[in-house]
């Protein structure tokens, strides 16, 4: 899996072979075609590995509040793992996401990693509501969507158009405390030191 | 350029030959190579037209209020031109901003698409924050920025796991009126009649 990520980012989607991800391994392309019936179907398996890597990381997410654990969860959302590679690796995303449309098993494994997003978010807006620390009328479904809808944008543009996700992350915490907050005030500090106009909010 | 429409939502990006495009024309391959380098040379010119088309086709955006036509202008980003083919379209899209990595063609006219809507939405939102209607706070450099990463999420989502573009207008259209209008109450009724909680909003 670690083999596949690297030749994913140093070849792209389109162009990965067995052999490729066989030379970043200590394994022959023969031992791969033992294993796993060509590249989609390696491919299928490393979506199932990025979706149980990201949820063994965000297992728990610190903060004292519910506001600010999804701070935390947004920002690690947003925060590659691998800065390094960032790039490479957020478009070889974005192919497979274009590819889904034509791949039943591709399109299976992104709607699993969507759906686990928006149940986390969704849980952490609803502890909000329990607490009172977000505005009653708010919906955890309606506003988990919301915020995964955001999440892909913000892939998507730092891959198309090369648009960091650094702002989105701004916006996003300015959000949370902004809309979703029942006061309207900044009260977690985590993750959201550079947006200084969210303190203004819901005046 | 039709035929080139036509031909991409019929076969998508990477299928895509010089032979389908002309078979969906009257010219032949012949004439087609004649005017383009090759399928690369085309697609480029494709985008162009593109962001023509919509530039036309949102030349003026109806509303009273600047609020209305912010409404307005992402109802009509979110709505495809022609819903027949909107998901092939949609998907069609996706493989190029995929590709806009390797290609610093497709790459450029991406960029002119999306710095389009941001200035275009960024003239709306300074239109309201001079009469009034938006908070003072707000940002239009910013707001923008943050909805066209929106905008992108929803095509995003709705090629790679079938989520419907629909539920983000609706969440933008209460992010308008929640987040960005100043009385924080739901004044303006285009395009936001399905939501309801949004009057709620800002208390």
């Amino acid at each position: 899996m670690e083999a596949t990520y690297r030749a994913l980012c140093k070849h792209g989607y389109a162009e990965l072979t067995m052999q490729d991800i066989a030379a970043e391994s200590t394994k022959t392309k023969g031992t791969l075609h033992y294993h796993f019936e060509g590249k989609q179907d390696l491919l299928e398996s490393f979506l199932e590995y990025l979706l149980d890597q990201f949820e063994a990381r965000t297992e728990t997410v610190p903060g004292e509040t519910a506001a600010q654990r999804l701070h935390e969860y947004i920002d690690e959302l947003l925060t590659p793992s691998d800065e390094e590679s960032a790039e490479e690796f957020r478009t070889a995303i974005l192919e497979i996401k274009a590819q889904s449309p034509y791949n039943e098993a591709y399109r299976a494994r992104l709607r699993e990693f969507d759906h686990t997003l928006r149940d986390r978010i969704a849980g952490f807006v609803a502890d909000g509501l329990e607490t009172g620390e977000f505005r009653a009328d708010v919906d955890p479904e309606e506003t988990a969507d919301f915020l995964v809808t955001i999440f892909n944008g913000a892939e998507t543009r730092a891959a198309a158009v090369d648009r960091s996700p650094e702002c989105t992350k701004r916006y996003v915490h300015a959000y949370i405390d902004d809309t979703l907050r029942a006061d309207g005030s900044n009260g977690g500090d985590v993750g959201s030191g550079d947006s200084d106009d969210a303190t203004e909010a819901g005046e």
